[in-house]
């Protein structure tokens, strides 16, 4: 029996993609999407699972940030924002508490310590980049800055975006549909129209993990609770955030974006080899600066070593030393890698436990690069 | 069979504390005691192991940094010294050797890396903080400061306190036993008076473990050995260093304290919650400074990861990110949760190996801090 | 049946290191020299293994960088170089890209970046220092400047040895030929002649190692990758390099070093304790600088926690604090230990998997220090 008999994979690869179909098949569990393209022409285009097609849309979370952090990337490209710069000098109320030397790079790269407040956040806030910049400007840093970095789960897309606003009078979300999205018809949202709804599949919640009896509970306070927003009366159900229509139609920037595996794969195309005939957005200059490791060393809220870019996940192993891009909690996994011209998207629709992209879409993408290198 | 049934667990615990009584059997082994207060209540007074009182002291190892820390905090509170100024500006012979950029907050935080020195420590200077102080000052860093942090063992409340004594005039033992300990009653002694022995118990010294043959020895000299003084001809063996009346009448501010568990919780609820109707020492600023993580990352004394304070253990993941304190190598742990007002202390008797509170003890204050938010 | 009987071990051991026989047999496997020497004195040469000698020679691969590491040492000692002024100062191009802030010890330190080129190398200049060194001025490094570092792993010799060349005028081959090797009759070289071929050994390779299916490719281009120059269309076979008459001739100075046990325990003898009747080439502070860690935490091309001094491996638990050396990936280990006078050289004949001095090479390390601290 072949490994693909046992997921029924629909789709299209092209030639010399071929393995990614079997391989596909073995991570697609209840339902995924795969999007591959090389320099900008798509080389596989797959789906699977009951009721997902090429065209659903569901929740990436944490991928968004890569449409985030690219907004940035190109705004600091253009001059019309300098990552170098302080952050105050755009945005003076955030240089309360001791954060007045953190620059751009340092609120992207995870430095600012800006993880969320004392008291968390009511859902409408976790929805709202402007709320949450609102209160986390006057806050202390769960750190000192300069001495460490950590994941800002739920906030750095509302910061980055913050300095955005004040930089170009537009939001984040303004500026990546106006500049990303729709030129380029990048199917990945931040902020759902009512009229694209018909195509969201809701999320598969994770299933419940035995517990270990031995470990040491995590309090919800903690730093790695706060930043996840889980001390609030009501806490945040990550899982569940884009069940939420407000949530889809607010695309907050950090983790409530709405999209396919194409949209992942898309965007990445858009900004290193373009796609559709238009040019790339970023020069290789910049998509190097992207990539190039920032904050590195063992984070502070998730207590395991990560390595962070212009914002973006980079340093990985079973990429080249170029690439950048995000994965999501709920088993998304997007990037980009310039020298094969690859841009790779892949959402699932189990969010799964633990979080995060695993080692079976780490092969995959693997797979997908080695092909790209056969290739070309 | 109920679980506290195989201790005998004397003492008390308010209403909502309950589960803590089995919680603490199971933690018990050959004697402890555990005091939890809340809002500077007492909710928890438990003991257990022959010959042991809630009124029992005994060597409280690294626990003892605590008040050293709580000292400097206190101090800087009042601006009667700065944290940010560099050491050799109270200090000018700690210039040495590269070391005038060290800051006192570096200090504090395990940077500046005076572990020890080249010869070792007699044991009559392991005792005296005044002795570690001025061999320290004149002698090389154990790695470039700036360029790393690892845990100062047996030293970091001598450095602390050199610099007390010259911004204050004062020992840092006489700052903690006028300013601290003898107006808000904390049974954590910096120097036990003769008068207090009789409530003393001996350590139970560690086990032998056996030892695994494929294991790679390390060398007493090493910067981990040196940093417990095990390269001295009279090498440390830190279980054994409060069975030393002198050592216990010195009252050196690394690992020398003697104190019950009542003393620990209470060291913490007069720093963070105040009692018996006294303020708190310290403001919710302040406080909220001694938990602020400072260095974080690998500890390259011990060669594990590890985040420090104003010198305080801090950023652990079961408790609040506000949380501060010290654990100690006995198996005591001691901390102060200013979100919901807690303050823990915990000692036992037989001293561990591996050394320090493991998991069941976090898993003790864990529980403690879910009593507490429920009943908060 | 005594543990040596397993292999025929010959050579010579002093009085008092007896046990050092016995430990050597167990890890000499296919083919290995031990040599040690105390404050001076060679107390153990022992060879094991066919056709191995005392004299024989073999590539010790990044045992190299301990040459290397010991001409900036002396260059620095004697003021012909500051370890702490900018590269740039010595070596304008290399400030292309954002380096221009890296200073000479960052550089060493494995801080600069500068671990490869996005083409890669060919196999002719992997060979070359001086065609390395080209190579990456002009180049982006592979982080950012100050957030990182990462093992340079072929080109850091390359690096230092061109700010030698500038400062001096000499190649950092004329400088340890002229100053170390030669006067010293160190056996280990930086460019073989062919008067001493017939001594050489070729390296055994390493076995195939059974693959984990599970396991997540490195990408060739990653920054691991990179480093080892496995991204280029001749990628570089480490294990093989020493084959090849021309690498053994060009001497570069990261892994192209070729020398017998003896040798590599000559190299440090000649540095900290002198042998034959000459002084040490290092002063006391010369040598706890060495060891100085300066890089510690996380490297971001090898994944792993490292601790870096100037250039050498250190703070290693098994060694004295002050003990500076480096190994190789061939098996081999060097390394000096000034608190006991202790000079140490290993090397294997097979290439182990994975690459690197493991736990057994470093039990036997630890052994010959005990010795040289009891018989000292």
């Amino acid at each position: 029996m072949r490994h693909e008999d046992t997921v029924a994979v629909r789709g299209e690869v092209a030639p010399g993609y071929e393995p990614l179909r079997a391989e596909f098949a073995g991570v697609a569990g209840e339902g995924a999407q795969l999007s591959v393209r090389v320099a900008g022409r798509q080389v596989a285009d797959l789906w699977a699972g009951d009721g997902v097609t090429g065209d659903s849309l569901t929740g990436v979370f944490s991928s968004t940030k890569g449409a985030a952090f690219l907004v940035l990337a190109l705004l600091a490209q253009e001059g019309a924002l300098d990552p170098d710069r302080r952050v105050a000098a755009y945005w003076p109320q955030f240089a309360a508490e001791g954060k007045g030397e953190v620059t751009v790079r340092d609120l992207a790269g995870h430095r600012a310590g800006a993880i969320g407040t004392a008291d968390g956040f009511t859902p409408a806030e976790v929805a709202d980049d402007a709320a949450l910049a609102a209160r986390l400007a006057p806050h202390r840093p769960y750190w000192r800055p300069g001495a460490a970095f950590g994941y800002h789960t739920l906030t750095v897309g509302a910061l980055v975006g913050e300095v955005v606003r004040r930089a170009t009078g537009s939001t984040l979300q303004q500026v990546y549909e106006e500049r990303i999205r729709r030129p380029h018809g990048v199917d990945l949202w931040l902020g759902l129209p009512a009229a694209e709804e018909p195509r969201v599949l809701p999320v598969l919640p994770p299933r419940p993990a035995a517990q270990d009896p031995a470990a040491v509970p995590e309090a919800p306070d903690s730093i790695g609770g706060i930043a996840g927003n889980l001390h609030h009366p009501e806490p945040t159900v990550l899982s569940a955030l884009p069940d939420d229509r407000a949530v889809r139609a607010g695309g907050q920037s950090s983790v409530a974006g709405i999209g396919s595996a194409r949209g992942l794969a898309g965007l990445y195309a858009a900004a290193v080899t373009g796609s559709g005939g238009a040019p790339p957005l970023l020069t290789p200059a910049t998509a190097a600066e992207c990539a190039r490791p920032y904050s590195t060393g063992l984070d502070v809220v998730l207590g395991l070593p990560r390595t962070y870019g212009l914002g973006f996940m980079t340093g990985r192993p079973f990429l080249g030393a170029d690439a950048f891009g995000h994965d999501g909690a709920g088993g998304s996994m997007a990037f980009a890698d310039p020298s094969c011209g690859l841009a790779f998207g892949f959402v699932r629709r189990r969010f799964p436990v633990p979080g995060g992209a695993g080692p079976a879409t780490e092969r995959l993408a693997a797979l997908a690069r080695a092909c790209a290198r056969r290739a070309g």
